[in-house]
């Protein structure tokens, strides 16, 4: 590792109320590689000055907005600016603030969906390419080792070719219409203009589709989908239910919600192939259920020497000890972190894999997956908007 | 109990080797209300003696055929002859087989699915309806306690309006190409001539639509449907994912296969509705999840004082003493003995209840559920071979 | 299989209101092997001929008495009168009538625990033995498939030596004092003169006692006994918890209650070897957990092909179809049905194996395993009545 | 919160190999409200130097020993010294270490068992009494929320008088005499000098009785041990069974293991009383299974509405967003963070609760704690030592 210090971040976005500021905070904070002094955490000045007091930063460098704080940090020496963005605002923020931060030399983290449409994120990609600079998506559930042990187990042939992939992603939460009652959570996410043209598949199918590209390397050929808003009023899907052809044969049944009363974070997904077949939950992360023909189900459990150095690589507590979302989280960080030394040591022929089975040093989604994912959102609404219509995926030059 | 004795039963089908048909004994067994007296096992003339023997049957009543079986029958004295035949066979023989018996005034207990198409099986509804003796179609799994406290919960609103409804029914046992090879249950399932139009929805297809028809009273109103054969060479779909549309505006996810690797028998429904949600699976039968909008789930167990009346009527254990398929399978009998105990009663006033949430006396499958059932089969064959395209599904003048 | 006929039982005990009785009937009825053909069903003359008539039974078969339904189905012509018989009574009888039916030559079925005393167990050994018939003691866990597949693991050594045994068995039925109010499960189990001189250990612990040596084989060598009686008035425990030193160096926890608050019927062991572990739960028996030191844990799972042939044996269903308590309670009847009908044949030589790891051609617990269990009750009683103390188990020669 | 800065602490043992030294660095990270700035991390000042370079220390603050660190930090100014230290080291150095620091002012946070004796850890107690500085103990699976759940269930009378305690906690990572072959955290558990007079009671059976403690706030009257050191040249115990009685009536057992083959990190606590029971277990930490009597079985989870403030506050992510072993570390430290705040602020009249249900501003386990600790280890020493003899547990004046 070149560089012997910390790296210094600064977060877009993240403010009071926020969430998932505060878990990308937790999960860069976990490691000791990382820390936050720089910060434009609202839109609301206030908001944004209270966050950064009780972050313990300089008050000079908690800025009123983000153009401020890329103009701001680039202006500092060297040894003080922020050597990547954390980017956590809403959806349509994605894309203006990191372009921003990277035509000013800084590496980017970037929450997921990347951006508002496929347009749009291609757009982003020119501009990640040109820039050379790191830029990592927060797809957080390919950071579980146990997530890396299933990709393991198809890379290395246990399960023989893929024939079907079942992925769910049911949650309950908006299960009230809580976006008209001050939920922050749930205004933006609900509202098209920030969140994009899907609700559902924006923000947790794309997860689940992610996830099954990243365990399973398969390209998804065409699909068919059915939106349901079931809340009166709402603008945006709150259920969707998807059946996927893949290139190459598999079939697919993926199916997300937001309206099933009871589910919490349930993301789950099961690969069935010729030899073998594996089932995993990220509400019991630290379990692989892999069941080889013919043989008993066996539980490969985090920590164990049976399981592959590349879950190990990513375990910091014994077996038992149990890991969970943070940790997950905090993967993404660390991957991003050993890109970001490299580009800093001038190593910039060390690239990062992403979800799409690509060889890469660092185990991180990258803009291509940003792509992807708007690729599947789009088709998702296409299809939907065609009554359910069978609906091509495009193909990308990645 | 008006019939102070055992009622007397014969078999068609369920020779050596075969599967069904030793359950239905076992079923038919275990509450001591019921004797086999005759049957007609196989085919195979040799298979049905000896078949005959090891169930300890006077010879004179093991027949060659079922016609001869039928026809021997009739012709005995009524405090001898069968009260009812239970029908184990292929599919393709359920129709002509039940037709024989209950023109000869015999009761009915039929394996499902019911016949091979749909227009046989309003053809046998109409026998069955002149008839007017009992006819029991074993969609077996409606038996268990929980899933009758399942139903409950929907019925009195527990679960308020039903948004959502999944049903799976994973299977892994045809990931060989074992028909090929002699396994006789495989051979004849596989078999277009023997099974029908379908494979995978034909055997376990309908049992998840059953279950969730008879849990949710939902119809259905469209669906779109994908068939896969992924075995080189086997003439029906031995996968199949299906989106569904019901009535009212619920929404369906069933997907069913059988080479899922490392499957066994795993059927299970979760139903989410504006109230609550509620989770079953068939390997776990005892158990039932429900839970209440913003309450923590609760685990419903089968012979506890909590459960509804239902539940509790077909129960026979004390809780923590585990009951399994053969209970429930037995409980569809129980009630077909009951139903043909009132016919004999002279009470034709009281009639079965079947799946779609009628009211009725005797909670048994009945013709309407088969009808129902074929219904379901061919429109998912007809929306598979049009290449996934959404298809209504035809209304039914029960 | 020599005689070509369904064997013919009787019973005693078992009238309304009573639990065991009916499971024995169920488990009896299940295979179509016995047919029940007489009863004396209780010491109420009425309630014996009303179950008699629900039994559909020969009212000249139901008796008031079992010295009269001894007597009687001894009168019977050899073609008519029963085999065996079932005793199904409270504990205090179970000797009396055995003695009664084995000095009349029929074989017997009895409940557990066998006897009230050790010294009343080795009297009707001694019966036993003279008699030359069979006796098969319901220790009915030892049935399930499952528990078979455990003991075969220990047997081929999977397990290596064995050091730890953890065997529970939680009930909270007892939690009030319902002996008080009528409810005739707790009057006779809490009633020293009905039950003997433990109600927990006597009615549970020694299940749990008998499973860990069907399982192991391990004998004890000495134990340490806390027993309580939470409910005031209560005469008898209704908790015990035991510390063992088996023979040979390994080591035991066993503890049991009746009230434990939401226990059902949580009967469960975990065995640990040198070499690998196991664990069983009865309210979930189709599956055994196996892990073989530094490897995953296995899920066996009852009716796969990987199962030992032990296990394979006592299966009814294919995977998948759950099998319950009433099969493994059916598993113990069937064996010694096997067992009489050898008897019958006159083929004696062939012998029982009992849970003591002993060789032997059917597989069900035996009289000798009834005086284990009762030096069992008996140790557990004088530790527990010299407050704690390490008690020296006695010495069988078996 | 007066000190609007991160603290800063230091670190004693914790170098490469070490394991509880860097648990302890990911939890004071969690939360951004500590850093770390000081460390004598090993006994190799060379292992101590790269140590201190990995965590880019500033060399200066590196120490070759812990009394050259306390030397070294008492003597710089007080807006750069560290707040409090960490003592992260084999068990015998914990006394010696906290009373060095303690005298020079600083505030402690100490690994458990807290010392070597009951004697050495009532010193330990006086000189924390006279410093007035915190002191917590990590005792860290009581900083689980639902821990805090349970123990808030008990508190509110939710579960009645309590009854029965069964505590478990079986590891098998011993099974091997690693020790012998370099494996460091082995080599010293199981060294007396270094450890103790117990391997398997002071290591984890421990957190078991102060787990116990935490939630029920029952104190033990006395015990009953059985411990055998099951691998040979081991020469302390590697597993250990215990009966307890209570004061008040309740019972309990309570066992560990470190040879328990396939056992992870398993420990898990059933607490049962005359209104309700409770069930957790550290390897899936976001559930606490809750049964009130006559009613369903229900699984709180965390994050959710329905639980208590209490656990409310101690949680980070929403539910389904799985919280672990990390977090809940990081929880205590959160707690003895606030403390120290507290302290600074000159606020001496809030106290920190402890595991004994007394009342307290700050949930952290205290000195007091690890007096019990070792009160109880020492009791089951001196009962194992004399065969298993009933022993009665010293009383202490907290």
């Amino acid at each position: 590792m070149a560089t012997k210090r910390k790296l210094r971040y600064g977060m877009v976005g993240g403010g009071q109320n926020a969430f998932i500021g505060a878990v990308h905070r937790l999960a860069a904070n976990l490691d000791g590689q990382i820390e936050l002094v720089a910060g434009a955490f609202s839109s609301d000045a206030k908001n944004s000055q209270t966050t950064g007091e009780q972050l313990f930063l300089n008050p000079s460098r908690v800025y009123a907005t983000y153009e401020a704080m890329a103009k701001g940090e680039a202006a500092l020496p060297a040894d003080e600016r922020i050597d990547f963005v954390s980017i956590v605002t809403p959806n349509f923020l994605h894309a203006p603030v990191a372009i921003e931060f990277l035509k000013r030399g800084f590496h980017v983290v970037c929450d997921k969906p990347m951006t508002l449409t496929v347009k749009e994120a291609k757009a982003l990609r020119e501009v990640v390419r040109k820039s050379g600079k790191v830029f990592a998506l927060t797809h957080n559930y390919t950071g579980y080792p146990m997530v890396k042990e299933a990709r393991e187990l198809v890379r290395t042939g246990k399960l023989g070719k893929i024939l079907k992939v079942v992925a769910e992603y049911p949650q309950g939460w908006l299960l009230d219409k809580i976006e008209d009652s001050g939920q922050k959570q749930a205004a933006w996410r609900a509202d098209p203009k920030k969140a994009g043209a899907s609700c559902c598949v924006g923000d947790i199918g794309t997860h689940a589709e992610n996830l099954g590209r990243y365990i399973t390397g398969l390209r998804i050929e065409e699909l068919c989908a059915e939106f349901t808003s079931f809340i009166p009023g709402r603008k945006l899907e709150d259920d969707a239910n998807m059946l996927i052809r893949y290139h190459g044969g598999a079939k697919g049944v993926l199916h997300c919600s937001q309206i099933s009363c009871g589910e919490e974070n349930n993301l789950n997904i099961r690969v069935y192939g010729t030899k073998g077949s594996l089932a995993w939950q990220q509400e019991h992360p630290n379990e692989l259920k892999f069941i080889a023909k013919g043989e008993a189900a066996r539980i490969l459990r985090r920590g164990n020497d049976y399981v592959s150095d590349v879950a190990k690589k990513f375990t910091r507590l014994p077996f038992g000890h149990p890991e969970a979302f943070i940790e997950a989280f905090a993967n993404i960080y660390l991957e991003a972190v050993a890109a970001i030394r490299a580009s800093i040591a001038g190593q910039p022929s060390l690239k990062s894999s992403g979800s799409a089975g690509k060889k890469g040093t660092f185990d991180h989604p990258t803009v291509d997956d940003g792509v992807e994912g708007m690729a599947f959102i789009e088709t998702c609404v296409k299809s939907a908007a065609s009554n359910g219509k069978w609906t091509k995926f495009p193909k990308f030059q990645n």
